[in-house]
Formats: structure tokens, sequence, C-alpha cells
């Protein structure tokens, strides 16, 4: 299967408060060569070098404005600086991301090496990258918050090598033409023929799509139909459902809300993250989901690291 | 032996860039029920959780503004007040520090639930705590920066029990009072006979001393009368000798450099800090300051306690 890889790193996978073994949200997605980080809480810097990930981040995306979700990249820019950087680092968020990259930028007295570049996004706001975009979604925290979406572009459908050479078409540099969605003329029985490439190609192929809702109650009414068919929700599950009233207090999820959610969108897989320290194991969290969603769950550890595949 | 305990945690030893296993600098000191943090970079509070310290600081010292010195304090001031902090939090360090506590303050949207109290220290500041000092010294780092001394309040001389029974007094109260510094008064063949305290105490003792540099050249021209007779001196040991033309180049010490001060101040014991990432074992530091130093040489790993006991 030809295509880009899809991985997600879970390098910090904690409530407000980390653990000795959870750092603070961050996770970090890479894309064949390309490198996004949604949230980077305290500590970001050294899960990297821990999960060998390396610095070359090419965009942040930051959730909202809680100090556990962006104090990392305070250190991170600075060593990023420290080893050479040059390129421009895009950082995306909600309205406060201009005051928050200026605080960045004051608070070390070492010029950086590169530019940081804010850019303020709104609910449905777009960022297109080679090969797919990131669109923001509204959350629902009690402050302006935002999801994130990366739905890939659509994949040409699958070229169908039998009915190609059926049709008098040589295997060889016309293939090629056809798949890149090319018309072709051939010759047949002395005549031009024309060969469109829906002729030789079946239906195109839906991306694969990603979701991350960083903290946030469990609504997505908002953003239901561009999240349908995830083949990763990547949700807020801070408490089991025996705390739910205190979730709600908090502008929260619990495991089951987020399996809820999974199950609306029908999404292929639900992720579990932003755990409360109060939690030492995970049974609870993963039976509260099962009741709820039928898919994959998983609640990561941190450095944990997952592939996403195209389904067809 | 009575008297307080005095306990060093190395929570980060790192140099600029931190590794997995090394965290930036950070050094807590723990005397009695007081605790003070040396430095306070990025990740400091899940330190203090590895190394069950715990999270109640009563001040904060930072030598300078590098940014590996003080970017966790802006996660710690945030934790200890989801945790129900009410004290106020003193921050020392040198100019800047105002500017400092305000950006700390302002890169959150989340009001702390108490005070934070910025203090500046210049060359020869002396902070008086509850049986001890912490007095600020000049490093020489190519920026304004500090070390710190702690040196304990000297302490009464032994008691002599035997001579003060020879004298006709009774075990009881009045040994508490000459312990605490009273003149008595006793009677003796029908004689009032005054007792001073100097009659049955040994000469009093000097209190302990310890040293943290933070980042600096080495050069205690400045300071050596204070720091004299050190039981601990922890310092920049950046690099090995074989990059002593970097260390000068950039204002930090090799380890043979750091010997070289452990002797000029004839201290106890050196801790060699602020390791460069490049260095994957410890073997030429320790021969270097060994070549300088005849005292014990220690080179802690992160979570790494060291006591202080008193010499006599």
């Amino acid at each position: 299967m030809s295509g880009e890889t899809l991985q997600v790193y879970f390098l910090g996978t904690a409530g407000a408060l980390p653990t000795p073994y959870r750092n603070p949200s961050c996770i970090m997605v890479r894309r064949g060569s390309e490198t996004l980080l949604f949230d980077c809480g305290e500590g970001a810097q050294q899960q990297m070098m821990r999960a060998k990930t390396g610095f070359t981040v090419d965009a942040v995306f930051i959730s909202h404005w809680h100090a556990d979700h962006y104090l990392g990249l305070l250190g991170l820019v600075q060593t990023m600086s420290f080893m050479g950087r040059k390129d421009p680092l895009m950082i995306y968020g909600p309205k406060w991301i201009f005051e928050f990259v200026e605080h960045v930028e004051n608070i070390s007295k070492t010029k950086l090496g590169y530019r940081i570049i804010p850019s303020e996004l709104k609910h449905g706001s777009v960022v297109p990258f080679n090969g797919y975009t990131i669109r923001a979604f509204s959350s629902k925290h009690g402050m302006p918050g935002l999801g994130y979406i990366l739905f890939e572009d659509e994949r040409p459908g699958r070229f169908d090598r039998e009915h190609a050479i059926s049709l008098g078409i040589k295997p060889g540099p016309l293939f090629g033409r056809l798949q890149r969605g090319q018309t072709i003329t051939i010759e047949r029985d002395g005549e031009e023929v024309l060969i469109k490439p829906s002729d030789v190609m079946g239906e195109s192929r839906p991306g694969r799509k990603l979701i991350y809702t960083g903290d946030t109650r469990p609504d997505c009414n908002k953003w239901r139909e561009w999240g349908e068919e995830a083949d990763i929700l990547i949700h807020d599950a801070t408490y089991d459902d025996a705390e739910s009233v205190r979730a709600k207090e908090v502008f929260h999820s619990t495991a089951g809300e987020a399996g809820s959610i999974a199950t609306r969108i029908n999404a292929q897989r639900l992720a579990l993250v932003h755990i409360s320290s109060r939690y030492t194991n995970m049974t609870s969290h993963i039976q509260d989901a099962e009741k709820q969603f039928k898919g994959d769950i998983i609640v990561p550890e941190d450095l944990d690291m997952i592939e996403i595949p195209y389904r067809s």
C-alpha cells in the first residue's frame, strides 16, 4: 500500500497535574516527514528526547490557555534555537495566541535564532498542509478553546491493471499517467481511442482522519459532521464515570462520555487522555468507555506510539 | 548529636540541554522542616514528585536568567496553587527578578491562590532564616548572576555535664538554662554563687556551610572569605578539562577548574553539576577534579539525595 505513514506519539497524557509517569498534555502527530504538536505541556522536549523523535517540529497547535497545555513550548523553543533551527515555527491557537507568543519571547533574555509566527484560529478555521488539512472546532471547557481535526485529502481509487490491459493499454508510462489523473490516447484497431482515468481507476477513497479534542465536555454538536468516521478520536477522559458530577463542574469528560462521542461520530478507535493523577490504574476508564463504544479503546501511556493504517 | 538535618536533593543536574536522564538545574536544600530551591529548571515539579519531597517550598533562589534555570517555576507555582497553597512564596534573584515574576504571573490566565513576592539580591546581600542565612555572591557568567552560600549560625559548645555536677549544680532545669545561654545562681556552702554558661560549655562550634555557584567561570576572589571551609561546594562543571577552551568561551567551568576552587576554599566535599549533554559517563570529570582537589568528589545523578553531617 503506497501512501504516507501516520503516527501518533503520546508524549504527555496527564491531567492538570503531572505524575512521575505521565507528563502534561502533548500529542505529536507525524505524517510522512512532517511533524505537528497538539499542545505542548511542561517537559515536552525531554519526552521528545525519550521517544527519540528529534526536534524538527513543523507546526504547533495549542488547544487552550491552561498552563498544562503550553508551558513546554518555552523550553522547546530555546532548545530548537540552541540546536541551530532557522526555519520559522508556526504556532496556532485560539484568541490570546499573539499575547502568548509575546510572553514566550519576553520571558527569555536569549534571542531565538528563528521566528515564531503566531496565528489565531476560530471554529471552522482550516490550515492547509501538503496532502491534508487541520480544521479547528470549538471545544467546551469554560474558556475559549479549540479541538483539531487532521483530515487527509482524498486518495485516488485503485488502478485496475487487468482491466487496463484488456482495454489495450501497454504496461509502462501510460499506466503512470492514468494513475496521476491524466487522460491518454491509444491506437486500437487502427483508431485513436481516448482513455480517461475513470475508465481504469476505482472510486477515490477518503483520507484518514484524526481528532484531538483538547480539554472539553463531551459535545460534538458543532463538529460531528466534520468528525464522522474518524480513524482515531483522542478525547479528554480526565475522570471515570463515578466522577461524572465533578467532570461536569470542571468542564472535563468521563471515559464513558468520551465513548459516547466516539459512537456518535462512528469512530474507528478511541484514545483516552488527560487522565487525572488520582487514578493509578485504568480499569474503570476502559470499562466505562466499553459500555458506550464498541470500537477499539486505548488508554495510552506516555511515550506510546501508534500507527494509523489506511482502511482500504 | 542534636541539631537540624541538612539534606541536598539534586533534582536537576543537566547543562543547558536536558537529557532523558538529567533535568535542567534544580537543587533542593532541606534544613530541618524548611525547604529552599536553588534554581528551578523545567520539570522541577515532576522531579519533586519523583523524589517524594512534596511541594512545601519556603523560598526560591534563582542564579541567573538563562531559561534552563527558571522555566520550571511556571508549572510549579500553578501546581502549588492547585494544591491549595495560601502562604506567600518568596523568590530571590538578581536584577530582572521583578520583571520575571510579572511574566510568570502574566503568562497564565489562572490567578494564583497565593502571592509571589520577588526580591532582588546583589553581591553580599544576606537573607536571614531561622538558624541560618543565605548570602549571595556575584558569579561570572557573562551576564548578571549570583551564587548562594547557606551558612548556619554558630552552635553552642558542648555542655560539660560532669564539670557542672562537680560545681555543685543539680541535674535538672538549671542544666537547660545554662545550655540556652543563661547565667544562673546556686547556693554552695551557704553562699550564693554565680555560674556563667562559659563555665560549663565548651567553645561554640561553627555551623555548616553549603555553596551553590550556579553557572560560572571558576573564580572565588569575590567570595572566598565567605566560602572557606564549606561542607559542600556545588559547582558548575559543564565540561571536562579537555574542553577548557570551550568552557572559557561560554563562561562555564571544567571539572578540574571546579576542583581548584574547592581546594582554594578548603571545602570538605565537591559536587559537580550542570553536566553537558555530550557526556555519557563521568570518568573524565572525576579524574580531572581529583587532580585539583583531595577531598570527597561526587557527580550526582538526578534524584540523588545526600545528607550534610555536622563535623563535630
